[in-house]
């Protein structure tokens, strides 16, 4: 009986230079059409690349280029919850600034768990991502599972600095007082707050102080608080709570427009009218906030601005700067939710 | 001079039979701790090794066990848009499963272009992910990048078989059809159609057949169609077309709820009420047609059971059956947008 050579498995890898021989270019060519760029291939060379690659069978190996030269081109994202459209906008302009620089976005929602992100942080760090931008659901993440690792972080979300680590975050204090503010303004005396609440920290939410600033500064005295979870239906629960009684403030800031969603839908089947009968300002400037009924004023976050920075600190050459703060400023979007109007409306109105 | 050896890039690797022996234990035991699983480690043992680790400078390399097991342990996924809240949705709930069975989940836009799905699949074959699930926003999309390719690909939100590819979705037709008849059922003659548009195919969606269908049943004739972009910005476009001249009809059926969400500010800017002037019904049955006001009746697509079943077919040993076609119910929850008034809300109107 004649033994037949074991097929397949055995047989020796094809290489990039066997495909550029195949297609009778380089094999720099090779790599611009695997790797889409970064120069340019004319589209007929690339059609017998395409067609060599296919012949020959070849696979580039996407894990031997990152043992080779020590980078899978990878970084990791964490965010409390993908579908808080804040969070699904960050996700997707990370995405964005990482793709344009050659590295792919590996995702991972934490539910605002310590477990969560920490079990996050340690797979991506088995993985070998070059980078990690951790938008934490708490105000102080245990970062415990970064000790001894070089993988670089950069912490999104965040209203202040933190000891050897690089963090992005808006002026939320700042944002709110003017968003409290614009409420004033508007004569309002008796201004709620809805809270998110924040199981990691008892200090108060740098939002919280922005409120307190802005009353203060009017001589007004402190409306109710209701603190509740960063969601759609704490928002809601937090609305009906606050909005039931005979005693309602005819205003209230929330923390963010996914829980503003939330409010107004209580206020609504309450059978009171925004923002007759209260008037809503609210923090993120997510799509959320332009498409609900009636449309949110909010103070704006500039996300794409801020994951750009996150990403460029972490596929620099140098690495993300040790301790560095990146403050952003928010702005004051004017909706409905108020009491103006829309400017854009004007002239349409019903 | 003395030449001082160059330090650290030259140290030989440490391994995890390194940590084993430093920490007394198995290397096995090691890799529990590492990978979270799939035995348990009692925590003193984990402190031990966590240790070890830290002590040692071990890192894991997931490249070289990739290259070692061919198996990176890693998804993809391919969505059109992740602020459309029901692919947010999607993509949480896939990265929940993939994480239950210890594969990482790479995440990719194509805002429905077919270079950018080309792109990202290439992407995705070049780094050897284990599978691809792929929610194209074409009804057709184009899988020439797998040819010669052993990564399997899932395709999600199909509403038929595709030859050699297996395909996941609910029954647009079905559920459409079920949200129509609905509308018939609360009196409506003149009942319109907002449907997203699809670039690459003439054929009709299954949700545009699925009210057609309803229309003949009951012998009713065409109402308006607007085809527009599967967005919010479409649907408020549809929604001005629609609803700002005389001849209006007075329900439509639209064929998301991120649109419906478009449309209904639209309707409110005109000054005409949900569901008085206009009853309304959509589809997908995300958290934005809960939130919505007033909220949308809609037909509910089940996303995790759908992104569970894609998730094992490409992680089974076996691999995805080719060419199958598992097809799901939708559900119509019954909101207010419809005409009927929420049950839970019964007693507490105002």
């Amino acid at each position: 009986m004649v033994e037949l050579a074991p097929e397949s498995t055995q047989r020796p890898r094809v290489t990039r230079q066997d495909v550029a021989r195949y297609a009778g270019v380089s094999s720099a060519v090779v790599s611009y059409v695997v790797n889409d760029g970064p120069k340019k291939v004319a589209p007929a060379t690339a059609a017998r690349v395409v067609d060599a690659i296919e012949v020959l069978g070849y696979r580039p190996n996407a894990a031997a280029r990152a043992l080779k030269l020590g980078s899978p081109e990878m970084l990791g994202l964490i965010v409390p919850d993908s579908t808080n459209l804040f969070f699904a906008e960050m996700a997707h302009a990370v995405e964005q600034a990482a793709s344009e620089r050659g590295y792919a976005l590996l995702t991972a929602n934490s539910a605002a768990s310590l477990t969560k992100e920490n079990n996050h942080l340690r797979n991506f760090r088995s993985r070998q991502v070059d980078g990690v931008l951790l938008a934490s659901g708490l105000s102080d993440p245990d970062l415990s599972q970064l000790v001894g690792s070089d993988m670089p972080v950069v912490l999104l979300n965040r209203s202040g600095p933190r000891e050897g680590i690089p963090t992005i975050g808006v002026d939320f204090r700042t944002g709110a007082a003017t968003g409290v503010r614009h409420l004033v303004e508007h004569g309002h005396k008796d201004i709620g707050l809805v809270m998110g609440r924040d199981a990691s920290s008892l200090s108060d939410d740098h939002r919280e102080l922005g409120w307190l600033d802005a009353l203060q500064e009017a001589g007004l005295p402190e409306g109710p608080i209701v603190r509740t979870s960063f969601d759609r239906e704490g928002g809601y629960s937090a609305g009906r709570r606050m909005f039931s009684g005979p005693r309602r403030p005819s205003a209230v800031f929330v923390s963010s427009d996914m829980q503003a969603v939330g409010v107004m839908r209580a206020i609504h089947e309450l059978g009171l009218s925004v923002p007759e009968d209260v008037a809503i300002v609210s923090f993120d400037g997510s799509p959320e906030a332009e498409y609900s009924w009636p449309p949110l004023t909010t103070l704006k976050q500039p996300v794409r601005e801020m994951a750009e920075d996150a990403v460029k600190m972490l596929t620099s050459r140098t690495g993300p700067p040790a301790g560095d703060h990146h403050v952003y400023a928010t702005e004051l979007v004017i909706r409905r939710s108020c009491g103006c109007v829309q400017p854009s409306f004007e002239g349409r109105e019903p």
